[in-house]
């Protein structure tokens, strides 16, 4: 059986998560919290989660992991089987990261973890979030997902990152980056009603103590 | 036919310029600069560069590029075509990206252009760059190639990343980021000898005095 390795506080776990029950793939959940021990690098070559389990062995890196499973698992597809809309929907997933994700990232020590990061970060990261999701609403078709007509990896890549990048937005620039975007707000609630969603959403509240008390004991 | 366009300094837009010579596609190259002007925004969501046109509209993204023109175009197989090892190779292209190129990018305004990065963000690209490397020495097989026995896409992110990478590592730290990677350096000599590589190397050295007017003009 695929083993997912990681943990249910982080978002790109929760993406690989959210594809593999969307695609209704048994798995098996393993606690794994990277870092940079030799056992850790043997399983994940930069210390990151998540990393699949499959019978080759591991992969890592999420775009890649959701792109195999795409490409071996049966079940919903998640990508559109035309090149070029494959394309958009990919394109879109990648924007979201390195325009969005990435840079809220390079702040959710301050934003969620009480650390101090530096101005110079702050100020690219605001720079940065509001192009990227300019970029988002010019490229996405909220029809009424972000590629189309159906749920695909853009989606899972907007509702992991989105809620991240607007809290880092909230409470270290007061801005709200979804204020010109009501489409991208109407479809993260819709993707929040998803079963599937909400089931990891409770997984994540329940591991979070459990989490907390671990960067705290790093700091 | 299809168009690349972009600009010939660009390692990104070499990338794409690599994959399409090796593989033998027939291609027209359209000088596009990016930028936030809605002209550039209406080709590139996000005004970056390269871009791919093709019949049916624009691909942005470079990774995305690399995947639909290996789906779509006749020529050398730049991914392995078993799903695991193919895995493999993109999960070395992305680390490539995300931990070598992307951490460098941060300090390329001071490396070769002249400008001030501060100093917070070339202390968190050096820790970034140092741990990058690392993870490529680790999960790259060297076989001659990154993930293999053949040329694949992770040989192309890793040629036009690590230069620039080491370059930085050079000027702004005084590291040699190469330095316990005998094999990275012999396969970087080896890619620096492919025919295609030379013809792309000349024509950034023939763009490069219109290409520094052009960021001058910008400061």
């Amino acid at each position: 059986m695929i083993k997912l390795y990681g943990f249910a506080v982080s978002n790109y776990y929760n993406m690989v998560k959210l594809a593999l029950l969307e695609k209704g793939v048994p798995f098996e959940e393993v606690p794994f919290f990277a870092g940079q021990t030799p056992e850790a690098l043997a399983i994940s070559p930069r210390g990151k989660i998540p990393v699949l389990g499959v019978d080759q062995g591991f992969i890592n890196e999420t775009s890649v992991i959701l792109e195999y499973l795409e490409q071996t698992q049966p079940g919903k597809k998640l990508l559109p089987t035309d090149p070029f809309e494959r394309a958009q929907a990919l394109a879109l997933a990648k924007e979201i990261e390195l325009y969005i994700e990435l840079p809220a990232r390079a702040c959710y020590g301050e934003a969620f973890f009480g650390m101090s990061v530096p101005e110079a970060i702050k100020d690219k990261t605001r720079v940065e979030l509001v192009e990227g999701v300019a970029a988002l609403g010019r490229h996405g078709k909220f029809a009424p997902y972000l590629a189309g007509y159906t749920l695909s990896l853009a989606d899972i890549y907007f509702l992991y990152s989105i809620n991240q990048a607007c809290a880092v937005g909230h409470k270290l620039y007061g801005l709200d980056l979804l204020a010109e975007q009501p489409a991208a707000r109407a479809l993260l609630e819709r993707l929040e009603k998803n079963p599937h969603v909400q089931q990891i959403a409770a997984d994540k509240d329940a591991a979070m103590p459990q989490f907390l008390a671990w960067i705290s004991s790093k700091k």
